[in-house]
């Protein structure tokens, strides 16, 4: 199929894919870890089907089975330290868990619980002596605990936690209890069935003063059974993730030991003093919680694999089905041969690239962070920042994909042996889970704002304190002014203010500049309407909750600014070639494809005239058709193993 | 929360909703039947729970069950001739089925295969023979059936299907075949377990020559047991509706005598002479699909029902649920009270309404194509179209509302047993089922192609024989001239064209013109690209998807052009009082934001400044909040028994 707009004077020429050598680029520094788990997701990828067999009970069992013969292999303990067991490497440890991803997400979940959330909290907010307990046989598996934040009353809110862990100085123990069904712990996954031991958080009480919340490791279970003082119920079933056992805990008056207070950020005394290296108790609070950022990351990781394995087999099953004839022979065009079936996938495609390189570089900061030498607290705020909305434009990019490619494979791609009705069922929660997308990006827009005044003035206080409590913004605001926020974001044009009229719109400074400018125009306009409500005498919770459309606005533009960098500067770093020319058309396709998507808020805001906008949505379509006979190979250099796409009736 | 924008100089008067005066007016002349089925769907109401509970085998039999128990109660058979044993009233039918859609989709779409498809054919391609012998038993249930028209390797182009019916003169029998497993009968309903008969459609061959596709009444079993030369297969488990007995069938030289062919249309003698009163193939091929487009217009009303019970359920959650407290004494908002949260949900539940009101005429029009006294031809094709067209958006509305409602429940909403498991789960395949949904609006926009030249020229030929196969626009295309369509264009706008720049945002008149405006536009524009394509002699298929994309939106833009008429006219009609001023805040809010989502377009088209545009978003913001405190009494009007919410975690 030529492509309409033949008035370019530059022949193309269709790039030549080495798949193996765009899979290495994609790989990494983690090939090695990555085949190891794709090798044993083949190993075990009778698990997809005993998913749908199995009763509940023994899929749970089965599932549990496979997480501990994982770790055997050392997959899942990469990001604890050698000295008890695991690999002693970060990177590496987020690595292996995107990659398990393309797999069954009750193994994935189950990982997630017992390595990332319960052992992530026993490392990062435990010392030598928890490390020593806990570690050795949680990372073989041998104990399974739970990481019990949530409560049914308190999702994303977790300073607001009911359950009660009030020191008693005389016996040296913390009693746990949790005071009403608002305050228990809900969805709690290894709560139902294996968890020994749980990682509880609790608002601590030390003689009669409330000190916030904190981490105490309570046992769960004794021989099997609830040991006295603990209920446990069954969450039930769940939209899809049936091999983890979700439950809900109450606590009732548990006694715990001195020692089971996980006491890195603070300590109390065997006498009963509170004591902590942080003084101000909200700063205490998020630099506990913000050691826990590797969840995040990884649910933005997972989110990601996820939509490889939907668009690997929609994408294979568009190159073999063919559409019906319409009389002119055209019938034998395939699927993708189609414009809207392009339209469909293709920028899909690019978009999942794009969020891969996005991830390198979060799961880059996230390695350096926590194996770097020393604390650096821009960097963790950093991290932070685009955990949280990596983490919810990810997931929220699986959704999507899983339902247009589930569609896009018609009939078959609802009966439950092609793979998307787990994948569908199992992934829905990733929007929530972590943190709910629209919470995180919140946080994420706030901490803009915050930061952004910080241009203006030193903001030590407010920039760590209130950089996640946030709603104290308005005394930034005040003092910021709106008038140099337009000038700054004038700057961010390299050629002046018409330069973007005329620059070629394959250009990537073009592209960053307008993702620049949206997010700079967002972040000024948002700055100058919180103002006006302030100034306006209104409580800042009503002018916030007002102006919430616009947060969330900027926390995307920001995010999707950070993913295009992020893809622009991973193509330049690839030597010239077939793969380079692969990911090029790629990055233009995502840049442009987003460009279009928001196209009315440049032409509302001065950065589109009609007939670029239109012209945008030419190239994205000429884009469309050069990637298309490039598509097998770009989702086979994905590296998704064939023995787990599980869709006999749509790729065979 | 008072609205930022307070310059309007009349006072706005929030309007006081009687639900039951609401719903009254929503149920409309159906108010009876939809009680009933209200009735028996509280009655059934644990139905809801079994799906969870039982196992697939038991499911299957109790959904069975229902079906027939309802059936006994007149509300499964409204569709058919009173004589034997129907309610006769097709629009009762349709209307009860929506209603059913409240409550769980196994039933719902069992019920479909049931009386709308197996009893539908039997019905509108039979003859008396075939009513006498089949539809008494079918109306009550005790007879079971199919509607074997789809196969693997032929979803959506049934002319096309590879089963073959070769008459036998010497034995005056059909002989059904099916050649290739791609010609297997694929994703049957009632086929896996319960069917005893199945109406399959297959290419009729008569004395060596293919007539092309007609029905067969064929038995499946006999006993519980397939006939003999009948192979059928589960087709295994699926994403949802596990309560479906879906399966697989294959004929080996089935003979059936000579009456089995639903002969309304087209009969063979008994000396094997083919006989029919519409001479021309394709047209007897499309009068006989035409005569099913019930499904369609059950389906989009199913969407319409599915899409009120998730918002339902998540508008009360939103008013119960409070967000985190922000220190400031904001923290007691209800989500509701939150600028996104309020974006999320309340424009869904003003396009909600509008396509209520949508469905009604559609309804309607099918009501009186069925019921009336003439064949008025043109008012078939019309209500094809629209069915069609409604289908679609309705479906893919019912996707993306249970998909946000899942998400606004956070956590809780992911648990079985809080309604939306099972709703995601079972209405996912609704896009596809009776027609993918882009393949529809294929035929959408075919239709409108032709259906515009015919101002030209008379269209008789291929107004009705090209209608839907509607590759051959080119020719029609040709002679139109570009020039004229624009000026149509113009005239669209009722006070010139500048008009629409001054009109009042909230004006009814503007608001269709900008429907009417973005829909003729399209068409002319999607007119021209045809012709350029086939001017420059490229095949007809190849230039038809290049252009998939406008054909896709332009069928998108008359259908909402449609339902924006349907519902102005709808809110005309109700008297003045609480009721009319709420539908027509509600009718504001959905054609603004509808105007507002494709905001691009029209600034791209010169309909839209970029301060209009703006002006828009900020009076879509103000329609939200004046919708807000109507919420609750908005998604009760809908009616939904509250024995089928079944949210024990959300809503109580």
């Amino acid at each position: 199929m030529a492509p309409e707009n033949t008035s370019a004077p530059t022949r193309y020429v269709r790039p030549e894919i080495d798949v193996a050598a765009l899979t290495a680029v994609l790989d990494g520094e983690y090939a090695v870890i990555r085949d190891l788990v794709r090798d044993n997701l083949t190993t075990y990828a009778s698990v997809l089907d005993e998913a749908d067999e199995l009763t509940a009970d023994a899929f749970r069992e089965r599932v549990r089975e496979i997480v501990v013969k994982m770790a055997a292999t050392g997959q899942t303990g990469m990001g604890f330290p050698a000295e008890y067991g695991g690999g002693g490497d970060v990177g590496a440890s987020i690595a292996a868990f995107e990659t398990l991803a393309f797999g069954d997400l009750s193994v994935l979940v189950k990982t997630g619980v017992q390595f990332g959330l319960f052992g992530g909290a026993i490392l990062h907010l435990g010392t030598r002596r928890h490390h020593e307990a806990h570690l050795p046989a949680l990372i073989t598996g041998e104990l399974m605990g739970c990481f019990a934040m949530t409560e049914t009353g308190h999702g994303s809110n977790v300073q607001a936690l009911g359950t009660l862990a009030r020191y008693d100085a005389a016996s040296r123990e913390f009693v746990i209890t949790t005071p009403d069904d608002q305050a228990r712990k809900d969805y709690i996954g290894n709560a139902a069935r294996h968890g020994e031991l749980a990682v509880v958080f609790a608002q601590l009480e030390v003689d009669g003063r409330s000190r916030g919340v904190h981490a105490f490791v309570v046992p769960l279970r004794a021989g099997g059974e609830p040991v006295p003082g603990v209920r446990i119920e069954d969450a039930g079933r769940k939209m899809g993730l049936g091999g983890v056992d979700n439950g809900r805990i109450w606590f009732d008056g548990v006694r715990v030991p001195r020692e089971a207070l996980l006491n890195r950020f603070a300590d109390v005394t065997p006498e009963g003093v509170y004591e902590s290296p942080i003084d101000d108790p909200d700063r205490r609070f998020f630099t506990m919680l913000g050691t826990l950022v590797q969840g995040r990351v990884s649910v933005a990781g997972a989110g990601i694999g996820v939509a490889k394995v939907a668009l690997t087999v929609a994408t294979k099953y568009a190159v073999r089905r063919r559409q019906f004839g319409d009389g002119d022979g055209s019938g034998e065009q395939v699927l993708l041969d189609y414009g809207m079936h392009q339209r469909r996938l293709l920028p899909l495609i690019a978009r999942t690239y794009a969020l891969h390189a996005a991830q390198d570089v979060v799961r880059g900061q996230l390695h350096e962070v926590f194996s770097g030498p020393g604390d650096d607290a821009r960097a963790r705020r950093r991290l932070e920042a685009r955990a949280a909305g990596l983490k919810a434009l990810a997931t929220w990019h699986a959704t999507r994909v899983v339902q247009e490619c589930r569609e896009a494979c018609g009939g078959a791609g609802y009966l439950a042996v092609n793979r998307f009705a787990a994948l569908k069922a199992d992934s829905d929660v990733f929007t929530t889970f972590e943190g709910d997308n629209h919470v995180l990006l919140q946080l994420v827009a706030k901490g803009l704002l915050t930061d952004h005044a910080s241009e203006f003035e030193d903001l030590d206080q407010l920039g760590t304190v209130r950089y996640v409590t946030g709603l104290a913004v308005e005394t930034v605001i005040e003092r910021t002014s709106a008038h140099k926020l337009l000038e700054r974001v004038r700057d961010l044009l390299p050629g002046g203010d018409d330069w973007d009229r005329e620059a070629g719109l394959l250009d990537p400074e073009y592209q960053l500049a307008m993702f620049r400018f949206r997010e700079e125009h967002m972040l000024a306009g948002l700055a100058r309407r919180i103002k006006r409500g302030i100034d306006q005498k209104r409580p800042a919770g009503a002018v916030f909750s007002q102006v919430q459309d616009h947060v969330i606005a900027l926390a995307r533009a920001h995010v999707e600014r950070l993913v295009a960098e992020a893809f622009v500067d991973r193509v330049r770093a690839v030597p010239q070639g077939g793969e380079r020319a692969a990911l090029s058309l790629l990055c233009d396709l995502f840049a442009l494809s987003a460009i279009e998507a928001d196209r009315a808020w440049f032409m509302e805001h001065g950065r589109l005239t009609v007939q670029r906008s239109k012209a945008i949505s030419r190239e994205v379509n000429d884009l469309c058709r050069k990637v298309r006979p490039l598509a097998v190979d770009l989702v086979d250099a994905w590296g998704v193993p064939s023995a787990v796409l599980r869709a006999p009736d749509l790729i065979g």
